[in-house]
């Protein structure tokens, strides 16, 4: 599992998504392909075709290839919807995790999807299906209340979704509907040359978690700690991440970011995609990458860095903000700050680390699926 | 897979929904438990809070328990949105299906479901995993061959998605949104004593072709014949359902039907979702079930009647219309017909079959996940 990912956040550049003629695609560019198909389907029937008893239906207005799809549901509202996969052996262990993180994980990283479209979560729809052996236990109780717990502390109603067997693994897709007002989702492509580049509270936390579990560490089943260990903490980033959903709300609403993405695939991958929608490169100081202060207080295989700059699953958002309005942010929001990384270029030099004044490329190196 | 389901069709009457008392409970069941909790948190938030920023926020109208959730978007349109799991080894086998037709039948539940609300679909998110083995192939690329091609003919957009690797199995979550005009969306629950019960289409070939299937029947690569045989039709009414799109938005823009639900579990089962949401029960007159007539043509192990009354998948929309208004019904849309099955009653009897003048329960005897 992710091993991948765990290699490539030893590592400081590889570039994972160089263009791939032949099959089989990494999935990056398989989502391109079908982007592609979507849109040749829109252009082929036009403006999306209305029903004659509709007065005012609803229309896209961004489809495959950001964080979530927008579409208009009226003059004050638009909505963003996401779906994302958690399977067994692939993105979860069951003998790593527990049914309740797993609940709250699973709605989390929709929810931080959301956040990165500058929108509030309204509703959710979970699909599960889980194997017979499952089934017959407390997991699927468990894995509710972790989910419940989280949908109630940002109010997303849970509404719909599909409850089925699997031969073996359990498989989740997780699906949650955001709004805002009219005009006001922050897509990938907003990035302009200058802007200031952003990233909430600390990096590299999550992926040096998976490592940890991955050589066999645990949480306790109780602590008598106050406060959980630095080992502990980054365990819990990478089975319970915190979607930043009030920084998410805040800058749609604000109308502060030009463009925004989440950490899911790691700082290089994720600046990548933005970079490639807006038509524009950056420069990141390495000396400014907030680190996870937890990976400092412990003696770790993986460079701190490294896995700050690479490491998936932190579920921060990257964003951008004009310079003049940089200095407005607030402080924090719900407990957590934000840091000032670098600026947006005009992509001459695509995406350009500079590491002690010295400037080099910067390679996506998050984990793929498939190559 | 599925032999439930096969023994199910066989006999007539099994009452799999008695209640459970101890774990495991079947998933309707379950679905229940997790509507009721769901149901707890939205009394115990109030009416669904809104963000300060958006004057008009959604509202939802109908959460878990119908085809689709419903959630009100301005005062001129609601939303509908649904997801359906389809499993490898549960709800289809690679060897006996084609990735074409798994890409027509993953968009046609969905649909099948947006229909059966009285909604229009607009658009659809798909969730795909596929083992590493299956990436290699051209599995994906006629996969959403089949799905293109029926989002094509209701000018439905693929707007998102997610791609993933498993272990093993396929998996695939669809999810469509569709959408009424305000206050058009018909759910299980308005049906009442004296209405007329209708089902479009004819019923039993999903589960024969199923049955066929099981037994080693396969399509044929190429046919030379004009028309596809009996036993052909049969197959792919299971493995290519037609989802009722131009009926269910037909009858929920008209205001024609009182409520409505599709045929994916069996008529005996989906008919007592239907009466038990509504409150309300049903008498079918066992003779006016419309048999698929290639049933007929056949020679079956099963019994026709048997497979109409309980197989699933048929994909058919069972519902209710005031009697004033049933002579008014269209003859056919989009060359389908729809037959006068029965008589909603007053729910003391519950769900009654009339079989030549004698009156016996019907029972829901349909395909469970878990008991």
């Amino acid at each position: 599992m992710k091993d991948e990912r765990q290699k490539a956040a030893r590592r400081l550049t590889i570039d994972h998504l160089s263009p791939v003629k032949r099959r089989p695609l990494n999935e990056f560019s398989f989502i391109q392909r079908i982007r592609e198909q979507a849109h040749a389907q829109r252009t082929r029937e036009g403006t999306v075709p209305s029903s004659s008893f509709i007065p005012h239906p609803s229309s896209l207005l961004s489809g495959i290839g950001d964080d979530a799809a927008v579409f208009r549901a009226s003059s004050q509202l638009d909505f963003c919807i996401t779906t994302d996969l958690l399977i067994e052996e692939i993105d979860f262990r069951r003998a790593t995790t527990t049914p309740c993180f797993l609940g709250h994980k699973a709605l989390a990283v929709s929810l931080s999807d959301i956040a990165a479209m500058g929108a509030r979560p309204r509703f959710c729809l979970l699909s599960i299906g889980v194997p017979a052996d499952i089934w017959r236990t407390r997991f699927l109780d468990q894995f509710y209340e972790g989910f419940f717990a989280l949908a109630g502390e940002h109010e997303v109603l849970l509404i719909g979704g599909d409850v089925s067997r699997t031969p073996e693994h359990i498989m989740i897709d997780s699906i949650v509907i955001g709004e805002t007002k009219h005009g006001r989702a922050v897509l990938r492509s907003g990035a302009r040359p200058g802007d200031h580049i952003f990233v909430t509270g600390a990096l590299g936390g999550a992926a040096a978690g998976l490592q940890l579990l991955e050589g066999g560490a645990r949480l306790p089943a109780r602590s008598s700690r106050r406060t959980p260990s630095a080992r502990d903490q980054l365990l819990l980033r990478q089975l319970r991440p915190t979607p930043r959903v009030g920084w998410g709300a805040w800058l749609g609403e604000k109308k502060f970011a030009t463009a925004m993405i989440d950490l899911s695939d790691g700082l290089s991958s994720d600046l990548s995609h933005l970079c490639r929608e807006s038509g524009v490169g950056a420069l990141i100081d390495a000396a400014r990458v907030p680190i996870d202060p937890n990976l400092k207080a412990l003696k770790l295989e993986a460079d701190p860095l490294s896995l700050a700059l690479h490491g998936g699953e932190d579920f921060e958002l990257l964003f951008t903000v004009r310079p003049r309005q940089a200095r407005q942010l607030p402080a924090e929001i719900a407990g957590i700050s934000v840091t000032h990384i670098g600026e947006i270029t005009d992509g001459v030099h695509g995406c350009q680390l500079d590491i002690n004044g010295h400037k080099q490329a910067f390679k996506p190196a998050g984990f793929v699926h498939f190559r």
